[in-house]
């Protein structure tokens, strides 16, 4: 399972609005397929696991991240694949929360005569869920709020000086966060003032992440969808309003980069799942530009508080991740 | 000497105005004395681990971690101290910069036939002894700035509360650090504020840190100097003359915990050489109180770097420690 975990890993940001399923097929002690969600969603990771197995599949054990689906949908169900390649066990972390599933493609492979291991590493596949589980369940993507700050929390001088804060190093890592989301959001205000790429450089052809950009005015010409540019959506309203839209839409996973008003918004309506910190060995000063917009707190006990979830140096920069409990 | 300079960490706070100092002797692969400099700066290490040793020293190979002392001040110079054991070899970390020795030490040891190695782990002793380096050289003590704040650098709600932002973890290890730091500083501000203790609590009986309060104006009655508190100084004027007289007052190591206005003239003058973070995941806001300062900062180019040393987790919060290039 913790194989196929890692494999399910390299759907993130591919696959939305499917969820990022891993398969590994083994039959003594041997694997004989391993599939992950394909680019856009399609095969899902079960037909590309037994495709690879061919005819060995029978009487093999699968390790599948998520229930396997029940559903006749643009594909038949992997539930039924799995039944018709013969395997005589399937292990799996998570039950699918999607009403088309929610049980049913464990029960089609126990009326089979198929052995069913439910619950194994859950922890670990929700967390990599996570932006599928809040789509179905809380019907919204998982919000990852990025910010790259000096260590007294500034993100550019009072005279809007920003370039740069942290290194190369981290503004790369950056890429690397987007390229694992399905969308990268930003306030009407960051639009106008930095006019932003919002898409994945130095990685090759990539399935670019959709621009989503939260204005009601006008926001400037950005470059128009292509190889190098994702769609671009120009949203606006209430923000839980338009985290509802987003996940209509089918989007998992949103990186949010700014700028202070919309992180503060996100921030009062409890809409933030994920924190992401760069903070650099620089002092700027109260006088410089704050990271986040007003936030009106007036009890320290009521402010949401995140769980550190990692920490580590890159290059000159301080890296560090906090979840929120959920 | 490894083994030397872990003895001589012992003594960082405990020593000033003197060096902390460690000091091993070997024979045949024998530590027969270990000896680091004892609270308030005397008797050196040499003498300590020299005794240990009694006469089986003769012969044997002293490792200290920075050059003996060759003037005769309370105590009769170590250099001395060492010829007269009859050790065959000293290898020591560092030369000591203080002009009553500056070489002498090593001299007198030379002049007596014993072979001598310097430089040993010298990087590792310069850090080590950091505070003792800069009041010799630079005439002032090694400034360490501690901020503990929210994900977003601020260090308490508009309205002023600010208890609790970090967990009891983090603020133990606070007092583990001023346990390591001649005195403790703060400006008069924070102490009309906060009243605060500016001692260490919670490790027994310590020779506890100077309280230094830098302030023009009237302060309030702290309690009096006493086993649970050091002596109280308060100091005014240009932040560069405030630190020359601490350091012709001896201190090798200041512990810097606030206020923002404090701080800030202290990163301005170019004074800090230590950052201390602990942040803790929760987001304050940019109407929260800002940790640091006006600093007047108008190109990024020309900010202070730190680099960074130490980062992990300490209970709930994320502590890191930054260094400037010295």
């Amino acid at each position: 399972m913790a194989h196929a975990l890692r494999l399910a890993r390299r759907g993130l940001g591919n696959v939305w609005p499917n969820p990022a399923v891993g398969a590994v097929i083994v039959k003594d002690d041997v694997v004989l397929g391993r599939g992950w969600t394909q680019p856009g969603g399609r095969p899902h990771a079960e037909p590309v696991a037994l495709a690879q197995a061919r005819g060995a599949a029978r009487g093999a054990t699968a390790y599948v991240t998520l229930e396997p689906c029940a559903h006749h949908g643009k594909t038949p169900p992997c539930a039924e694949a799995l039944v018709r390649a013969g395997v005589a066990r399937v292990v799996t972390a998570l039950t699918d929360p999607d009403a088309r599933v929610a049980g049913r493609g464990h029960a089609i492979l126990r009326a089979a005569g198929i052995e069913v291991t439910e619950g194994v590493r859950e922890a670990e596949a929700r967390a990599l869920q996570q932006g599928f589980l809040s789509r179905v369940t809380l019907g919204r993507p998982m919000v990852t709020l990025k910010l790259a700050t000096s260590f007294d929390g500034r993100i550019a001088l009072a005279n809007g000086e920003s370039q740069w804060i942290t290194g190369p190093e981290a503004r790369r890592h950056v890429h690397v966060l987007r390229l694992s989301h399905d969308a990268i959001m930003v306030g009407g205000g960051t639009a106008r003032a930095d006019r932003p790429g919002l898409n994945v450089r130095g990685f090759g052809p990539v399935r670019q992440p959709v621009r989503v950009v939260v204005a009601s005015g006008a926001i400037p010409d950005l470059p128009p969808e292509g190889p190098e540019y994702g769609p671009l959506w120009q949203v606006a309203g209430e923000i839980d309003a338009v985290l509802a839209d987003l996940g209509q839409r089918g989007l998992t996973r949103v990186f949010c980069e700014g700028g202070g008003l919309l992180a503060a918004s996100l921030l009062k309506a409890g809409l933030v799942d994920e924190l992401i910190g760069y903070t650099a060995g620089v002092v700027l000063g109260g006088d410089a530009r704050a990271a986040i917009g007003a936030l009106d707190l007036t009890e320290l006990a009521r402010a949401q508080r995140f769980a550190l979830t990692e920490t580590r140096r890159i290059g000159p920069d301080l890296f560090h991740r906090w979840q929120r409990p959920f």
